[in-house]
């Protein structure tokens, strides 16, 4: 029952999950890897118990001793092996984005309903984090009534040199528009980005912090705090509104320290820690499916209306603040809700 | 030392101002209440150790048995009894608003620029609430670092009929204004609204909730939820994100329970068990600063300045979204910041 | 309706209770002061509005001026002064210990019961702490069933010098013991100190922390933390275990601050800052009654068994851990629950 | 790198670690298994991809297709497997308790010792948790200085029918005592049990609830409350007292919900929902560990000293409160501590 896994892109992400698929998760070995530094996939290859090293994705993809692919490879690469899985007919774990472009996304979408069957999971990682969880559970038994707004705050410490103005919404922010998509169980129709003081602790070339807000198709209003160099920590907040009640994630905490005049608690360092059990989770969910041929899990159409949402948000991101509004094509019945699709909510 | 406080309107509010001044504050007696019921005015007078009843808030304020006045009527009438008591050199405590209209404020102002001194507090009782002082106090200090955002919510369990749709920015919101334009020590100069999904539980003629968004002079951007409906209960949350770090009111909480599978606090259920406290520090300073001939806290400019921001909040309400820029009159020397301008945080 | 009171004993405490009664409470001035350094006690009457100062004790209580009288002296003097009270048939205020023997208590009962009415109140300010309020209120509503243990925690960050040992009974625990017989309305029974390893911040000569358990007549067990050097803050924590749930003191917090890795809230640096609102609520509760010729809160009997429990506890404190039975006489009907006897709970 | 797993005893336990080892964790298969019911053992078997059902746990220990072994039988019959498993010279993951005699404890201490190596980790899962690691991590680092007391409280719902008075302290207890030697870093010298008011909803049969309070070598004290008929859910607290500070288990939260005038959050209703994560830690570390032929976590030592203090405890819960002293044989040096005894704590 164990199923071969090829990794395409063995860098810091691709290894973090070859190191899940090894070490931690159940029912999956990395069989090949491959990475447009091929020295850098051999090298990898050679720590696995049973893994080779191809040349290509295209091969890796083909090979009959893979039998599911996770896809970690840099963004604009995505589409390639993404349509190269769907043609091979295996399931496929991508990280997000599913491809840089909304045309890309629905070449993916319609090679995917051509196949008759889902296959591409996208990485979005938040759903299958325990807060987020007893949120949508709290939402989906009634218990704030129905949901008017979402207050998200996405904080880091900081961002990497190579971060560049448009990742505050594409890589960001991303993650705040999926799981308001998937909390609210609603699309996005206008997003608006308004732009407060720039923080002195952010790069001039950087629009940092902002508030990307968003209008969903049954009226509720989302709005997103990007603060990507807070210092303080890496802290993710996010509270619905219902008509009669909210819900929030708790502060994240393990114990309470007592010193020094103050009672408090740790805030996580990145996201890595903030996230690692959802990671974990996220990928065993995908194994299991894949192994019993099922697909689960945040879709094409996921990661399709993700990007789409985030083009308006980026063109919206210089325009002072006018309303951009955004529409998505017809959803494919692929992708109408079935008890498949997501992490299962008790 | 005790001074004598005449008090113009015994309505709800006007009542609970004089049982605070002759059972709970020290320093001050109620020796005259007016009302525009004079019957009422002359029962409460009963109730009193030595107040009388007058007919008019004119009387009222030139009486000489009246060392100061708590103006408590309805909104219109307040610039009538602030200007007589400005007049007559007498301190005035007077309900926000200070007057329903920019140039009725303006007035107010001008008159008191002319007296050469401070002579009117208004009733913007957050910034004597524990909770808002500790969030002052921490950024003053500089401990989160320079303020880019204010996130802050207000959410009534219900509202009364009489609430008409422009009561959710002048008497709901003009509170939050007040607190982010002390809290971040800055002017407003832009504001929005955003409406998300109207509420089943709210009136239809209500627009509930709303998100009202503004601007500083110096670029912190302040997004208030405004829920005047959310039955849950009475719930004031504020949050300031800075540089560094983000400082924010804390659950309210006496004590917490656990029972049938959970662990739970207390919400209040009105303005009035919330800020009970912070409407008694409120009045005892101003009781003190009236006996020592001092003015302090919130002033006409505060008043002025909520005005003006919560005219530019209804013109937002219904523009779909568009930015409203607003501007001040030039700051008169008089209310430039001096120690004796606000609460002392220590 | 202002009521004048005159206090004995000028000290810290003594001076603090001028403050309240002059400056924060309604309904009293302070008409004379006496002190065993009668310097002292004239340099304070000169700096108040309307009091004189007196040779004794004695003479303060008989004094016409003086309606009812608060005793802030040294514990020692306590029964002299209060007896003196109860032959004048005045109302007194009396900071705890209500006298320093079981033999002074147990006179100052008789002399009440023998006047036929309740004219002491004891300073256990606790019963007027908002926390300890809403834990009484939820015990007594049945919101955790039958309550069974009291777990409380008295942590103060460092004692004085002349702190000697037995004051971590008499003087700090004393309070714990009042809100336990409070909160369980109950009468204790049988205590014992079990006494783990020393704290090396705390002097050689204290017995430093110790845990000091009782027992109640209807079997509820109380685990009194006593750790009076603990450096960090003056920490006040306390749950009631029922038969179906507990009820806990929050954690103070105004509010919340998010920075360096951690999210934190602030603890009091004393005694003072922890309880000022339940001294000032006690006292205009206090003056409040005594005006309207009523008595109110923690009686005669109570401040009698707080220190036949803390005899039991001195008793217990270095004999290894053996249980002391210890009994009360029987309640004299003066002092059965009424609906005067303690702060109203709603 | 797979290692074959045996699992003897396939009752609730038993079959929650082969799911774990089959579907949740990584570099294990269960090859084998038995039960005293040998039906329900072939039954659990064919449901599993390689497992065979065999006979008795003596044929199970020494066939050569189990590289290591999980004991999830009998508390009584964990002797005979352990010390089979250490003379075949396989690793072997006990459930508490090792044994349930200390003599028997101290015969397997023997074996292992006769072995020279260690091969025997006890499932004491709590320092596989969030919570404790962080409290063990905030001690290590000086956080909160010497530790001098621990307050734990261990609460249930309710307890099954079969569940005896012994119980309380052998099997719900024991869990504290484990954690509190492990937190402490040191060895239980006495203990007492007190015994508070009988809760009504505990059957007659049971001493419910109990205050478990034990001394260490060093003089830290620590005190158990044991409620397990508490009905509001299942609820482990945590608590160390430090010289300077205090470090305690956080509120078990992932989101807070606002409604119908309180804020809330849930309580575990179980000790699987608790401690699920634990489990997986736990024995995800021991297969990692048996693959590398090393041992770790809580060793026999553990056990036995766990056992001991228990036998301690359940003489101690019918004395009338007396301090019973209790002593551990010489510890072997194969038990003293070294990098691989227990958790990692970064």
């Amino acid at each position: 029952m164990t199923i071969n896994v090829g990794v395409i892109g063995v860098g810091m992400i691709g290894q973090d999950h070859i190191r899940r698929l090894t070490h931690v998760l159940s029912g999956a070995r990395v069989s090949a890897v491959t990475d447009v530094d091929i020295d850098r996939a051999k090298s990898v290859a050679t720590g696995l118990p049973a893994a080779k090293a191809l040349q290509t994705g295209a091969e890796l993809v083909t090979d009959s001793e893979v039998d599911a692919v996770v896809v970690a490879s840099w963004g604009p690469t995505h589409e390639e092996y993404v349509l190269a899985c769907i043609e091979a007919g295996k399931q496929v774990f991508c990280e997000k984005p599913l491809a840089t472009t909304r045309e890309a996304c629905e070449r993916i979408v319609d090679a995917e309903v051509a196949a008759g069957k889902r296959l591409v999971m996208v990485g979005f990682m938040r759903r299958y984090d325990d807060g987020y969880l007893a949120m949508k559970e709290t939402i989906e038994s009634g218990g704030i009534g129905t949901p008017l707004m979402f207050h998200s705050a996405h904080r880091n410490p900081a961002v990497p040199p190579h971060y560049v103005n448009d990742m505050i919404i594409n890589d960001t922010c991303v993650h705040d528009v999926d799981v308001a998509r998937w909390l609210l169980d609603d699309e996005i129709v206008a997003a608006r980005v308004l732009v407060p003081r720039h923080s002195s602790l952010a790069g001039d070339h950087l629009t940092d912090p902002i508030m990307f807000v968003f209008e969903t198709a049954r009226g509720a209003l989302v709005d997103v705090e990007a603060s990507v160099n807070i210092q303080y920590g890496y802290d993710i907040r996010g509270e619905v509104v219902g008509e009669r009640g909210t819900v929030a994630l708790a502060d994240s905490n393990r114990a309470v320290l007592r010193s020094d005049r103050r009672w408090s608690g740790g805030v996580p360092e990145d996201w890595r820690e903030r996230f690692l059990r959802a990671y974990d989770v996220e990928l065993q969910e995908w194994i299991d499916a894949a192994a019993a041929g099922r697909s689960t899990g945040p879709s094409s159409w996921d990661g399709y209306a993700a990007t789409v949402v985030c083009d308006a948000g980026v063109a919206a991101m210089n325009n002072g603040g006018e309303r951009v509004v955004l529409s998505l094509r017809e959803q494919p019945d692929l992708y109408k809700p079935t008890a498949g699709a997501g992490p299962t909510v008790e």
